[in-house]
């Protein structure tokens, strides 16, 4: 008899870890509280093209604001920024930040972007594709990341932006948390 | 014997539950014929800007189109529209549509749009992220959610979009069927 | 006893099976190294649009270069192409690629694309809807599949780009590989 239920023991044990197994899979997909399987923290350095800046500018309008309030609706802006650790501009950028945004509300200055991530570095080579609305007065706005190539086969996550530096019409710098919870 | 076969049985019982757990777990991406997590019908309202409706106006174009067919091809327009529960363009807006879409095609009115809702209510906070081809002469067409955030944290799903209320020039209404196929 | 160890050996055999699905399971999202679950290859053809040839014509820029360097960085194109599976412009179309890119670089030529794929055959019917950057001058460039509509309902992917013929201002040809890893 002891030695059956020693028996039922070992198999009682296996179940119980076959449950475990089971129940993690089933949580397979992120709930809202999971951590990022990766977490990537950037800068975004742009430099506006005025004409006669040609060596330093890294974005350009490629519309002019369509008169419909005084946020500059319907600019559409092209760039390709450096993306460094720190906030330094000067700093060795890491990646680069290719895409657009434009303009798109009347009453306050919002934007909407779509760009690529693009890595070509000993750390990371491919590309993080994003998009998502920027109202640029919230402290954070947050958009989304729809899919990945390289290293960053097929992921997908949140981009969490805060404006740091700004001069208008000249620079400004976004801080980027690059938070992805689907690695593969 | 009877004993054995008794345990045996239980075995069986447990076998069998894991079974069909793991055969769960196999299927836990959704089928064709799965159901929505979340489904939401909104009514995009966008009110196009004529130069002088600025009070009224939420969409303008910021190109113009190329002369390629009748049909406005490479004209981009841009869009902050409101949407509301109902047909009604005076409900109060629920959430608002931001983002561009152009005209595509030179044989039949044909649009390529992205954007993204942004609900800042007391039902939901978050943004959802649409793309996709939206060929106007269908009743029914179909867009993608490629992602989300906050409420809406990394969804995915499609957009069924059918054309209400439409004055050339001036005014369309859209019905957005959203329906999300992951939600966290 | 050698009921006992035959017993325990038939255990043995379910445990490692059960043992082999959860491993199975635990790997559901696909490696770098998982085969697509469909695997199309297109070629995309176009025919840009210079005023005079709106019949054979496919592309038109919706906007002119901004003047930052000499690879008509800030120029916005849409196109509305055909797709055969071969190289042949003159085979008959199997999908059309409906969308816009435009040059981000002041040093290279390099384009962003976002498009949607549009089946509308007896094969398929649907949509795959695509974004991503296309650095020109490298062999192979890595899009994004960000999702899909009807026949490609949900689907996640890479498409690999090449460029196939080419003339300066008037055609170019893509091929397209078309390889998703989440089919529904």
């Amino acid at each position: 008899m002891m030695e059956l239920s020693k028996r039922y023991g070992v198999f009682f044990l296996l179940i119980c870890l076959f449950l475990s197994l089971a129940s993690q899979l089933s949580l397979a997909r992120p709930s809202r509280k999971l951590k990022p399987c990766k977490h990537i923290v950037l800068y975004m350095h742009d430099i506006i093209f005025k004409g006669n800046n040609s060596a330093n500018a890294t974005e350009a309008a490629a519309t002019s604001p369509v008169g419909l309030g005084p946020f500059s609706f319907g600019q559409v802006s092209i760039f390709d920024d450096p993306m460094t650790k720190d906030q330094n501009l000067h700093s060795p950028p890491v990646a680069r930040a290719q895409g657009f945004y434009f303009y798109d509300m009347k009453t306050a200055p919002s934007a909407w972007f779509a760009y690529t991530l693009v890595f070509n570095s000993t750390e990371y080579k491919g590309t993080i594709n994003v998009m998502g609305s920027d109202f640029i007065p919230a402290k954070t706005r947050y958009l989304s990341v729809v899919g990945g190539t390289g290293d960053f086969f097929m992921t997908r996550g949140i981009v969490e932006l805060q404006t740091g530096g700004f001069v208008l019409y000249e620079y400004f710098r976004l801080k980027m948390d690059v938070k992805l919870y689907e690695c593969y």
